[in-house]
């Protein structure tokens, strides 16, 4: 994978797919108001990070295109910032992918539960009901893929909340990769966020 | 149930829990841009909706409460508008209660399919899995709950997407009575939006 | 004035219009979640407030009426929180009220430019001038009118910003009075927010 | 001036200062709901564009800079939508620098009034009154300026409204430039909304 995308999770990715202004336009948008043209780039973005004077921040914004569970996706719908294009299953034909996590006992059960699962969808499809319909018997752990446009503002409001210890962890690990993508992006804003390390551990 | 509250479904239903504003407000906004008391209301209201002059219109406000399948709760917060309060199922057990459509085949299939995905999500708690990683294998037609608060102009773009011949049947029910419960509230408003009538049939 | 409303500055007021929801909501929105009844009111909402878990916050709703020169106006308005609608001074005629400043200098000279504009604004509009490019010489002092609608969280952003010490003084009064009258309609809310005091001061 | 710049009215410009994402991307955005690849883009777009389907169009977003008279960007802001930091009159002195419209009756008259608020208002700044409570004298045919990013879609919504026969003659002004481009970045999109020509004449 290239310096933009980071696979997470076992089928999962997280992908920069563009971006716009970066730390420069959030600079510029801040020295508009007082005129000024001086003076140090990083320790302006840290005073506004602090401070949350967010509309200077705002400016750069960024299009994020992801895959992962439904159940991740519900959660970061949920923030409600920014524009969502989901992949629809009243549209397409459900892909039999889904999140397989580590360590956990009855594996082979779930396992199980999600295969039946499809089968039953797919004898429902076959057998004429509607696919909007039919995806009710599957689980959340299904893949799913969307496309994020959001402002830097916005996603930093989203990557602290799902950093945090009380995130669920498969949400945590896309919170990470994205976190580490975006340095790369718009270093001295990343740098007055996440200071020098991510959270780390589960 | 009251002249506020709609069962929508085999479980769900849909509740105007509070509003505030109504057809006043949105007439008294309007007005204060032009200093002028008199004239129609209705008339006004026609104007307003008609030309999409919708400042004034997002005074009023309401409270709904939902009680819908998950899967219409995933368009529905799609909508993106407003604010949202969804039970979790990080913190609480999911409930044995889904959808079950009718005048469809190979229902007894569909009901053995959501059956056992209870009973696998249930051994996973019991075997220590989290609730928030075990609700993977549940399906989409389990039921969930929120409260909505939404403006009026919004609820008005949420009503006529889903009333519309191409939305998901399930997700019309819904509107429908949405609409009817609003109809109640602000039928001055009601009444430039959807006439006479709501759209019939599936 | 009633319990509702507060003068501010000279000619301005402002007015608790109508609100939705209240501290109880908060509390039942934030319940959802959990499916939990029992425990502190004042020390949940202190914990929403605390940790920015702001969507619970956002079911309670307030419409305000304010009347403030246009230059608090245009910083209120950048605030971009809620829905505005404004007096116009492309179908109104000015009204010859503007804000007087007290304890400054050159009084005399600042009533004397601020009148002349006004004689100026009304020849022009006796030329032909429409109102709209006419009012191009009447200075920011003038006072406007507006009715804001507002959910209790972006409520609280503006309240902070504009109680903070490096607000505009006639902004931080408008401030002020608003978080008296909060008070009294959300006083859980409030408490959290502003503790037992509001920022004193100029 | 350069294609992406724009002289408008006696002092005034808009610029777009940068765009992310265009056509292609509102186009990919549209497709990941199908998983589709082919077709006419030109066709799909207009699709979006007439039945109002305005996520995918959202994705693509642009930055301007604009300089034009207050009463103007007043209007601008109250559009609400994306995000605007403008020069602030707290923080910097005003310059003698306003707004001449022409082929209008007593122009003397309103140049005077336009000299004399700014000289009043540098009396006052010199006495020692704040600039933040000194540019209460000054006019808002006097010039600002401020940078703009918002998504595709919001902007043909101010666009339409800006270039209706409805809308203040100076707004047009600012509206007709920016039409021709956006036009240039984003051709198909525009094409869609704007058809072969835009609105004429005042």
């Amino acid at each position: 994978m290239d310096a933009r995308k980071a696979r997470v999770l076992d089928y999962g990715f997280i992908e920069l797919v563009d971006f716009m202004g970066g730390d420069a336009r959030i600079v510029e948008a801040a020295r508009i108001c007082y005129r000024s043209d001086g003076g140090d780039d990083a320790a302006l973005i840290r005073r506004l990070v602090t401070r949350g004077h967010n509309t200077p921040i705002k400016h750069a914004v960024m299009t994020w295109r992801v895959k992962c569970p439904l159940f991740v996706a519900r959660q970061w719908l949920r923030h409600r910032m920014g524009t969502f294009n989901e992949q629809s299953l009243r549209y397409c034909a459900a892909r039999r992918e889904y999140y397989l996590p580590r360590g956990v006992p009855l594996i082979d059960e779930y396992v199980a539960a999600m295969e039946a699962a499809f089968d039953t969808y797919e004898a429902l499809c076959a057998a004429g009901w509607k696919k909007e319909r039919a995806r009710g018997v599957l689980g959340t752990a299904v893949y799913t893929e969307f496309i994020w446009t959001v402002n830097a503002w916005s996603f930093i409001n989203w990557l602290r909340k799902r950093l945090a210890a009380g995130a669920q962890y498969e949400h945590r690990c896309y919170a990470r990769a994205a976190g580490e993508l975006w340095r790369a992006a718009m270093p001295l804003t990343a740098d007055a966020v996440l200071g020098d390390g991510l959270a780390a551990g589960d």
